[in-house]
């Protein structure tokens, strides 16, 4: 769910994900713009109580009195309400001096509701967070202004909070009140709660983690779906002598070594600081902290960028068991993710331990495996070098002639008698009586061999010691899978690996009829990729199929002379042609594999132009990035085809930006 | 097994682990000295070779023209015979004419056989290899010397190697020929060969880990016992536009942003660098890259000092899924890491994962419970809030008057049926027929309360959502603890956690008589420090037990007006007085427990001053680092007691440095 996003401000745009260091309106000392800030964040509150702050601020503006050209955030007076009870401004006088002093963006007068209240004061105050957040629209004039999520720890709360707001025409949506939770390192409660308050806000507009400073929890924030975060962690821990790292927090006391590759880390020992006057130290371990901050916000960007966000988060919450609580509570939102996760990624899959079984790409195979044609004999051969097809496919065909080698591979077979006793495949037209070749791995589990060159089934990589949640997830996938067959073949290896337990009677692997044909290959793996079906709908006719001259792979299908689809060697995915895009868009009905666009987009979209989110009146909920998708206008007529950029959700809610780059129109 | 080191040389001394860029001697433009180098390699074999750079080595010395005032080790032309296959100098040649040009540390010329060979050729060329470091000792005159375990991927040859070359007069032992296995990422293989070598070297010599220029693996090859590494790659990785991270390798080709906080990825864009000439491009990366290894350097230093290396282990090795293996292979070793793991350290124990089930802490804790008292009947309590005791004394003996509170934290009680027909105590006398109140928790199992407070049992952190490693350990933990005692009750939630199986039966809490004795306490602190019997030594007679009026925790313990031993409050163990030490002295027979000086420094030991090793004439193997130790003479007599530096293994083999800090000395 993380991404890259452009927040428009009057003083400029910024890049998303982005770090505000926080600006004390009266007593800033470091200037940080000069780290990388593209954003900072003060309190209206504070220069509205301070008559000299005030009077400047509403003479010179806001920017001028914290000296910064950028963009900023201003808070209301919510945080001094939650610390000291009791504030003397109303939420319509703040939001009125927000606007009178420049502010690019400003907040409500909500009611920060600390953690586990009891529900009925939850439910009160959330009732006034909402009606002050209707006020602020209704006194704003041009500001831009923040809304922010409440609802203590009642994720039920939190979700209709962001329901009710994210309908309303805001344009930053803070999370508030978890900073209690984030110094508790409450890690669990903070994913239950920014996870029910994303799912209901919409995709178009940033999400602020409020007071979430830490860089450790940058990571798993971003893949929750925060944008922003605000940082008086730099200053208050430098202050307390204290480093901030992305694996935690190193006080100064008890370094014997500088911590990292800042120039502060690289240009003064731990003695050099403790001998240095209090200042003068808090200010170089605040450059460090903004250093190591902004760093990890670029890192995490190029996670992003790369497709490996994920696994950058699983090393992240290695650093404390309470951000590892959090990592594995998110298996319970793994569904949510998987709609955001983008099938298609430039970097391999990276199996860190048990909490990557619960990655969207175990999920989203699993749904596809449905997708698949039905046989009636399965062989089970246990995993070895990738691509299977290519290793297994040499050892088979050559049985018989090197004997020994093979059987030094494959081990023996058996035959699961008590499964072949009881079972019985469902729709008896559905299957061809010939045999599907799977093989069993870490951590996908079953990977029909006709598909094993498809991302991520030949891209990543696991540990070659098993884990008991690997072993555990593929002996139940196995156990499942089974079902689906009259008759099941399989491997000692798989056995004994996996501690499967079922009636076996040995076999002779020499009597079973192989079957590697490449029309069953492009077939199954245009049904993996559009959905069951599509193989057949794409491939009937006189199919003929190219290969690279290098490396032997499938390159091209075609019907006749016709081109219909390509099969990309990167990612082993099918790019359609126009014919393959047309009958793709005959065989499946509406709204399956659509984007519809509005009549004023038909011609760009007819002439391959791009089509951007505003033009789209309807999709297919289940379009996720980096797809081959059908771009249609509202009689259902094919106008082109192309690669959707965003899922579903973000088509729909954006209003700017591309929404799919399109492949070919069809004039 | 991590260890900050010094390494003397002519030179000067050099903190270790410590990183050794690999300075090309005609080639060399980037000064490594400024960016924290302490000590560089580079390699006499193209000294030797260039008539123009071997006249100026000969006539300057090294020093002078590689321009380094530092410490300098030169490789000899092995890389060379490995990569090119052929030499022409031999031996004698190459080690004379190291010793000419004034290096710090030279190497004799062995032969780095490769990965996978047949065991033949691993064999014959060890033979040559230890051949030639036997020569090079005759050879040499002052210079100190490499000598390098070598062996293939034998791990007994590589042990056989380590065990000859260990027992003759080197300075460093590097292990050679294992860039095939980091460059392929067989981690698990490195992890073979460096414990094979590393348990048969002398602990007193640094390791060096031959070729491993990479951060990633750093942290792993330190907590191995490797001392040092060198360096190409800040060079090679540069010419090639890749940037080393302690997690990976980026290619600049595919950043957007750049991925660290050094001020080259601070100061540049990736498309700065893009738009630069090689040359300068070069540079700058180069200059990343060694900022970022030394930073690795740094902060595996500093985990050493907390005593949390195997913590960042863990998090490095979740970059890939082949340094996992590693990292998960290392359970093999842990009998030999738990020796080198001193028991009491300052930081907490942190779980991230199934690999911290195979943690030192978590087997001494199995071997030391065997350790405790034996009693007839087992409670087992559900964890909770840490001190257990506390919280658990708090609700037992408050039971019955609010039983609603109690009963919806501890849960039901069943007594096991089967458990209690079958079993019967060995040694019927040795139990007293009174109650053993265990807690069970992840990870460490099986926590007796009267021990809870002790290091790391308090000390320590999980996820509260369990994987299925963890759950299994402590069901296997639980199944076999529960044989040792007559009667068993255990709380509901632990057969629901852990799917215990047995056949129970519900019983009434309140008709358990509980045992909250501080004397038993102390016996049982005692006896898990010390060994069995220990606390009844220490503690018999007029037992006065003395708490803090502020924590009302445990602080002293006299005998009478006679003090026996203190209760450290930080990490739970016993400090001892000589009285305690003499008690202690009494009952454990020869060598246990022991250090043994030698008369020379028996008049500094009752004085109280500390024992520097080469005093030490033997020793208890059993020691360990940070463990309260006596100090006697060859007659057994009582000198004083104090506290290991070093482990016994190291201790044997050192001649320089503290071994004990001597608490108190005997006059």
């Amino acid at each position: 769910m993380g991404r890259i996003g452009i927040l428009k401000t009057p003083h400029g745009n910024v890049e998303t994900p982005a770090l505000m260091p926080v600006i004390h309106p009266g007593k800033q000392t470091i200037d940080v713009g000069k780290y990388g800030a593209d954003i900072v964040i003060t309190n209206s509150y504070i220069i509205y109580k301070n008559e000299e702050l005030k009077e400047k601020a509403l003479k010179e503006g806001v920017h001028s009195l914290i000296n910064f050209d950028g963009p900023i955030v201003t808070d209301s007076g919510s945080f001094q309400l939650s610390e000291y009870g009791d504030i003397d401004v109303n939420n319509r006088e703040i939001i009125e001096f927000q606007e009178k002093i420049g502010t690019d963006i400003g907040t409500s007068l909500d009611i920060p509701t600390p953690p586990y209240v009891k529900r009925e004061r939850a439910e009160k105050e959330l009732e006034i967070t909402l009606k002050r957040a209707e006020e602020a629209l209704e006194v704003r004039n041009k500001l831009m202004l923040n809304s922010v999520v409440q609802g203590s720890t009642f994720p039920d709360l939190r979700a209709k909070c962001a329901k009710i707001i994210g309908k309303m025409n805001f344009d930053v949506y803070p999370i508030g009140a978890v900073v209690p939770l984030l110094e508790n390192y409450k890690y669990r409660d903070v994913v239950d709660i920014v996870m029910a308050s994303v799912e209901n806000l919409p995709p178009s507009r940033p999400r602020h983690l409020m007071g979430a400073g830490h860089p450790m929890v940058f990571a798993l924030a971003v893949a929750m779906g925060c944008d922003l975060f605000d940082s008086a962690a730099y200053i208050l821990y430098a202050q307390d002598d204290r480093f901030l790292m992305p694996d935690g927090t190193y006080k100064l006391q008890n370094l014997t070594y500088m911590p990292c590759s800042c120039d502060i880390c690289q240009g003064y020992t731990p003695n050099d600081l403790r001998n240095m006057k209090k200042e003068s130290r808090m200010k170089l371990i605040a450059q460090h902290n903004l250093h190591v901050s902004f760093a990890e916000i670029r890192k995490i960007k190029q996670a992003i960028i790369e497709g490996n966000l994920l696994e950058l988060v699983e090393q992240r919450c290695r650093a404390h068991p309470y951000l590892l609580d959090g990592l594995r509570n998110l298996k319970n939102y793994i569904e949510l993710i998987e709609k955001y996760d983008p099938p298609y990624k430039k970097s391999a899959f990276f199996y860190s331990g048990p909490e990557s079984l619960n990655r969207p790409e175990i999920l989203r195979h699993e749904n596809r495996m449905e997708r698949l044609p039905k046989k009636d004999r399965l062989i089970l051969i246990d995993s070895f070098k990738k691509p299977y097809s290519k290793s297994i496919k040499n050892v088979l065909t050559d049985y018989g002639k090197k004997k020994e080698y093979d059987l030094e591979i494959l081990g023996d077979f058996y035959r699961i008698k008590n499964e072949l006793d009881k079972v019985k495949v469902e729709n008896e037209q559905d299957t061809d009586n010939s045999t599907q070749i799977t093989v069993v791995d870490v951590p996908f589990g079953l990977i029909p061999i006709e598909i094993d060159e498809v991302y991520p089934l030949a891209q990543n990589e696991t540990s070659n010691y098993l884990d008991m949640d690997s072993k555990n997830n593929i002996k139940e996938k196995v156990n499942n899978y089974i079902n689906n067959f009259k008759e099941v073949i399989i491997s000692e290896k798989i056995i004994k690996t996996y501690d499967l337990d079922f009636e076996i009677e040995k076999v002779d692997i020499e009597s079973i009829a192989l079957n590697f044909d490449d029309k069953e290959k492009i077939r199954y793996i245009a049904d993996y990729q559009f959905g069951e079906g599509a193989g057949v709908a794409l491939f009937e006719g006189n199919v003929k199929i190219i290969k690279s001259r290098k490396t032997g792979k499938i390159r091209h299908v075609y019907d006749g002379e016709e081109l219909i689809a390509t099969l990309r060697a990167s990612d082993g995915i099918f790019v359609l042609s126009m014919p393959g895009a047309k009958r793709l868009h005959q065989f499946f009905e509406y709204p399956k594999n659509r984007v519809v666009v509005n009549s004023d987009a038909e011609p760009f979209a007819r002439e391959g132009k791009s089509i951007f989110a505003k033009f789209v009146i309807d999709i297919d909920i289940n379009i996720k990035a980096n797809e081959e998708v059908l771009i249609v206008n509202e009689n259902d007529d094919l106008l082109a085809y192309g690669k959707a950029i965003l899922n579903a959700n973000e088509i729909k809610d954006f209003n700017t930006g591309q929404a799919v780059k399109t492949r070919k129109g069809d004039k």
